[in-house]
C-alpha cells in the first residue's frame, strides 16, 4: 500500500478478503476505498478513467476526512481478474442496457459472494438466475457522492448501507461484510429483509430522483418549499407504499412524513438522477420508476404520479440523445 | 400600402375601422396582417424588433401563401397613438408580470372595442374592470406560428379565430370584427359563450403545453406515441374538464377524445409553450394551469395533475433564469 494511502485510524484490519469491485465510479471508489481501508484487498475493474486510476488511485474528499485509495489490481475487464474473488461488489448503475451476469462473470467462482449494492428494485433476479449456486446480497446506500473529476471523488453527506442475503435472511457472508463496512468506518446495517429496504429507499427516490429532474436539476429544499410541489412529491411516495404493500412489503405507516422530516433536515440536495442527468448520464428510471409501475399494474394499483413522470423522463432523455446528435 | 404589399385577392376591403394591435410579434404581425388585407388601417405597438419592423414590415412565410404587412403606423407605446383606435387588438402573451390595463390605457377612447386574442382563462377581468365602459370581445387563436427572425413571421397550420363579446352575448362590434377577419382570409367563428370558448381551449392546452416543456421539447406526436404519456395527457384533460363543469362551463361529454383525435391527426406539432421555452421566454403557466388549479381550489375539485405540473414548471423556469444569470 503507497504511503500516501490512508489506513482507518480507529479500526484496525481484521480481515483481508479479496474484492473485486465492478464498475468503479464514485460508489465504487468510495465504497472500494472504505473496504480497502479495513484491510480488504480490493481491485477494481473500470468502465472509465482507468488510466488515471492506475496510475493515482482515487482521491476522496469527504466530510468524514479525505482519504485515498489506491485499488490492488485496476483491471478493464472483470474477466482479468486472475483467482474468483470472494466478495464481487457490483456498483455499477441499475440500467437495462447493462447485462451485468454478463459483465461479471468471467470473474465469478463457485465461492464468490456476489454483492449488488445499487439503487431500484428488481435489480436482483437476473444475477439470482444466472448464478443459483452463489450466495447473493442484495445492499443499498444512503450516501451523496460525486465525481468530480476522473479519478476524484466528493463525498458530501452520509455514507451508511443496508445490507441482507438475497431474498432474505441471513448468512456468516452477509455477517463478515458487515464487519468489513464497519471497519473501514461505513455504519452498515444488517437487514433480514433486503427488499423491503429496497422498496422503502424507493419512497424517497421515485420522489425527489425524478421531479428533480423534470423540474430542472431542483434541490430537495426547492422542490419541498414550493407547496405544490410538496404535494406532489407526497403524491408519489404514497403510491409507492400502495405498490410497495401490494408487493407483499408493508411499509411503516410514518414512511411518508418521515421521509419528508428527514429531507427538511438535510442541506439542499441534488438527487444522483438531477446529477446524472446534468453529466448526460443515462438515468435508472426503469430500476426506480418502471419496475414499480410494472409492479402496479401487476397488482391493479394506480400509479398515475410514477406513470406521468416516467412517460415524461423517457421523452425528455430521448430529446436529449437527439440534441446530443444534432450537436456533434 | 407599399407594391410589395398584398391585398387578399378573394375578398375587396369590406370596412376600413382603425386598429391598434399592442403586442406584434407573431400573433400580432400575423393576424394584424390579415386584417390590414381586409382594409383595415393597422397600427402596431412593438414590444421588440421596432427598428426592423418600421423599416420593413412584417414577412409572413404561411402555408396560405406568402403576404407581406407593412403596418399603417408602428409605435413604441400604446400612448403614441393619436386618434383612439376602433378596435385595440392585444396579442401579448398572458403572463402576470405585464399590466395590460396599464399598457394599453394611453390608447382606450371611449368608443374602442378591445380584443383580448390572448391564451388562458380568467384574462378578461383586470381588463373588464378597468374599461367598464368599453365593449370588451375575447378572442381565442387557433394557429401555428413562429417568429423566425425580426419582423419574420411563419405560419405553419390552422389559423381560425373564435370571437364573442365579453362575458357573454352578441353584440355589432363582434359582427363586424368577424367579418373584417372573414374578408381577410382568416375562417372567424362567432361564439356567444366565449369564457367557454376558453375552457374548450384550455383542455388542450393545460396537457399538451406543459408536457411537451418538461418532456424536452416534445412534439404531439412523440407525446402520444407514447402510451405512459397519453394517458397523463387524457389525465389532464379529464381535470380541466372537471373544473370547468363546477365553474359552470359544461363541455361536451366527447371532449377529451376530440381533441385527442384531432392532434392525432396533426403533424407532428411543437407547443407555443415548448417554443417559448426553448426562446428562453417566460411561460404562460399562471393563464394556463395557476388559474385552473384556483378555479378547482375554489369548487373543490382535485387537480393533481395540473398541479404536479404546474410546480415542476415553475421550478423549472426558475432554475433556467438561475443558468442565464450564471452564464451572462
Amino acid at each position: 500500500m503507497p504511503a500516501h494511502d490512508t489506513p482507518n485510524p480507529k479500526n484496525p484490519p481484521v480481515d483481508s478478503p479479496a474484492i473485486l469491485v465492478v464498475g468503479s465510479g464514485a460508489v465504487g471508489g468510495f465504497y472500494g476505498g472504505k473496504l480497502a481501508r479495513a484491510g480488504a484487498r480490493v481491485a477494481t475493474v473500470q468502465r472509465s478513467d482507468f488510466e488515471v486510476i492506475r496510475q493515482r488511485g482515487f482521491a476522496i474528499e469527504s466530510i468524514d476526512g479525505d482519504f485515498h485509495f489506491t485499488p490492488h489490481e485496476v483491471l478493464r475487464h472483470a474477466g482479468e481478474y486472475t483467482t474468483p474473488p470472494e466478495y464481487l461488489l457490483v456498483t455499477l448503475k441499475s440500467l437495462p442496457e447493462l447485462d451485468i451476469p454478463a459483465l461479471i462473470r468471467p470473474a465469478v467462482g463457485p465461492g464468490t459472494v456476489i454483492v449488488l449494492l445499487q439503487n431500484g428494485i428488481d435489480i436482483e433476479e437476473p444475477v439470482a438466475r444466472a448464478f443459483p449456486e452463489n450466495t447473493l446480497i442484495s445492499a443499498l446506500a444512503f450516501v451523496c457522492l460525486q465525481r468530480i473529476a476522473p479519478g476524484r471523488i466528493r463525498h458530501l453527506c452520509f455514507g451508511r448501507v443496508t445490507i441482507g442475503l438475497y431474498p432474505s435472511g441471513a448468512s456468516e457472508s452477509v455477517q463478515r461484510l458487515a464487519r468489513l463496512f464497519q471497519a473501514g468506518g461505513v455504519p452498515c446495517q444488517i437487514t433480514e429483509q433486503p427488499l423491503a429496504a429496497r422498496w422503502a429507499k424507493l419512497v424517497w427516490n421515485a420522489a425527489f430522483n425524478p421531479v428533480s429532474v423534470l423540474a430542472g436539476h431542483a434541490t430537495t429544499t426547492e422542490m419541498l418549499a414550493m407547496p405544490a410541489c410538496e404535494q406532489l412529491i407526497i403524491k408519489i411516495m404514497k403510491e409507492i407504499v400502495d405498490v410497495a404493500r401490494a408487493a407483499g412489503h408493508e411499509l411503516p405507516e410514518s414512511t411518508v412524513a418521515d421521509n419528508l422530516r428527514a429531507t427538511r433536515r438535510m442541506e439542499p440536495y441534488l438527487t444522483s438522477m438531477a446529477l446524472d442527468h446534468m453529466a448526460n448520464r443515462p438515468l435508472e428510471s426503469e430500476a426506480i420508476l418502471g419496475a414499480a409501475i410494472r409492479h402496479g399494474e401487476r397488482h391493479g394499483i394506480p400509479t398515475p404520479c410514477l406513470s406521468g413522470l416516467y412517460a415524461m423522463l423517457t421523452l425528455l432523455t430521448r430529446e436529449r440523445s437527439k440534441e446530443t446528435k444534432t450537436t456533434v
